[in-house]
């Protein structure tokens, strides 16, 4: 039996979106074609983006469909040289110049808001950043569906988010704009999205994206996620109380309420994801992108922790259906390997 | 009743790949993740991309997924200059000079293969290319699929496909590029597709684009695609029969097998095909892309049609599953209208 902990790196389907993607699977036609068939699917496509828009509290402005966060990322940051803080996925690093200053606690010092690119939420550490009006573009993937976020009133005048994150499929994000903000487009030669972008349309992804955002601003609403970081604090309480020299990082400061950030310095991260996922727990070290790679959490560093207890942190990222048993089998479990390794090293 | 004429703009989903679809919605990893939820996902994918490479003959090819033949234009091309004839699909022509000679029956005269972006087979009009040993990138969306296409033996250093074209979803693609060809991505920040293309994956996609690769190949072994040739011939025969003035272009060129484009001069495209939705016969005038705007095809002038000539064509795109039925209802159909077009005209 296995537990599934890493809900930052991706989410099981809901089965709503399950269901909304098996029936968009009939619908034959293209969207930019003027027939009845095209005109269904065109149909189906704008019912998706309604629902986007008024789950991520939008209506009114812009939802344009991409491929994944990464392609909304490229989609406002290129050619832009916006300033952010090292803490950002890399998605969006790639793009930006990482040189606003990070606190102990994640926050980041923004100075120029307007010339910015601020996450809302820290995929790692869940850490939650205050927006200023006026920031340029924020990275809301991991904040849309566990936060109560509206984007009309957040200040921010674009926003990447993904499907995946909140029980869609992977493989569809959209890029959110305020209403008539000018954008280039990267993909071109059609014109798809208004002409921001080209290429046929994700339909059966966007009825997905579109089910997944719906039941998740349900769950919001009905208190699902405060269930989740009651659970989260038993899980950290447990583990503080089990193995003291432990972090729990970014802890004095509003998170995510699924994400724990912790870090056991001289205990390498990767080697407690191994350990646990033979024992039968998913959970990450870093972000899902840049595992496999082994080397320290650059967000870690950029909050100030040095490189042994930036190495040894994972992530404990839960998700709606998690349960007390899940997360206390997990305390229980982890704790064993580290009276092991404290054995070991001793 | 309705039938669905127009394949060349998208068709409907295959059984295979709904089936391979809904079982990859059980996947619930990131293929990014180093647990076993997250091998689990990576060798779907990695499933996927094999089967893809082996019904396009690309064994041994790297093939880099991405959301649609739009973005694999867009990966291939950007920065290159490439020289193309006037035909390529809008989302090649975003990226290339347009300066190649294009003769009356659409072939394209190429000077520079290693220079030169040129498609396979056009859109439009069916019509298919010879391409020389060492094109530097050949648009193989239309005729994968529909033509025994090897990417080994076809001389091109690259080439885009798409998944929607048979029998896949929309939302999905691929560039496949002989192994070891420098790449430079457009898409940043995550090491997916080995460093080409970042972005969590389109698992669900992915499934389904493999199998209705290995669908369509098994249907051209078994001569599928020769029968829907006859059903195009009868139709062309038929119409030829019945309205004297029509062209049916590239009718001397090689063709693929299912697409006839046919002018009509004097009647314009875009009623015909307003006309034959109203009686149930989904057809389209020029690629679904660009229709919407109205005006006369690029391609056909490019062959040297005149205006009136151009605005005139409609494209019948035959499908897998099309029957004689279909076609000779769409001919009778068709030529009744024409019968009254030619009436309120005289």
């Amino acid at each position: 039996m296995r537990v599934y902990l890493d809900h930052n790196a991706t989410t099981p389907l809901r089965p709503e979106a399950r269901d909304a993607m098996i029936a968009a699977m009939d619908v034959a036609g293209n969207p930019s074609s003027v027939h009845a068939e095209g005109r269904a699917a065109k149909s189906l496509l704008e019912k998706a983006r309604t629902e986007i828009a008024s789950a991520f509290g939008a209506d009114g402005a812009d939802v344009i469909f991409t491929s994944s966060a990464t392609e909304s990322a490229a989609l406002a940051l290129r050619g832009r040289e916006l300033h952010a803080g090292d803490v950002e996925h890399d998605a969006v690093g790639a793009w930006v110049t990482p040189d606003l200053a990070v606190g102990r606690d994640g926050e980041i010092v923004i100075t120029d808001p307007a010339a910015s690119c601020v996450q809302l939420a820290n995929s790692e550490t869940g850490v939650v950043q205050k927006l200023p009006e006026g920031i340029a573009v924020s990275d809301m993937t991991q904040a849309f569906g566990k936060l109560p976020v509206a984007f009309n009133w957040s200040g921010a005048q674009m926003a990447l988010i993904s499907a995946h994150k909140l029980g869609g499929p992977k493989g569809i994000g959209a890029l959110v704009v305020k209403r008539g903000t000018d954008i280039s487009a990267q993909l071109r030669g059609g014109g798809q999205e208004m002409g921001r972008r080209a290429g046929t349309e994700n339909i059966i992804g966007a009825a997905g994206f579109a089910a997944a955002a719906t039941a998740a601003a349900r769950d919001l609403a009905d208190g699902v996620w405060d269930r989740v970081a009651q659970l989260r604090d038993m899980l950290e309480a447990r583990l503080a109380e089990g193995a003291g020299n432990t972090i729990f990082v970014g802890q004095g400061a509003k998170r995510l309420p699924n994400t724990s950030c912790i870090a056991t310095p001289g205990w390498k991260g990767e080697t407690q994801v191994m350990q646990m996922d033979l024992a039968g727990y998913a959970v990450s070290a870093g972000s899902a992108c840049s595992s496999g790679k082994v080397r320290a959490s650059k967000v870690l560093t950029a909050m100030g922790f040095d490189e042994t207890t930036a190495a040894s942190a994972i992530r404990v990222s839960l998700g709606p259906v998690t349960t007390e048993q899940d997360v206390m089998g997990f305390a229980d479990k982890w704790l064993s390997i580290h009276g092991k390794h404290l054995a070991r090293s001793a």
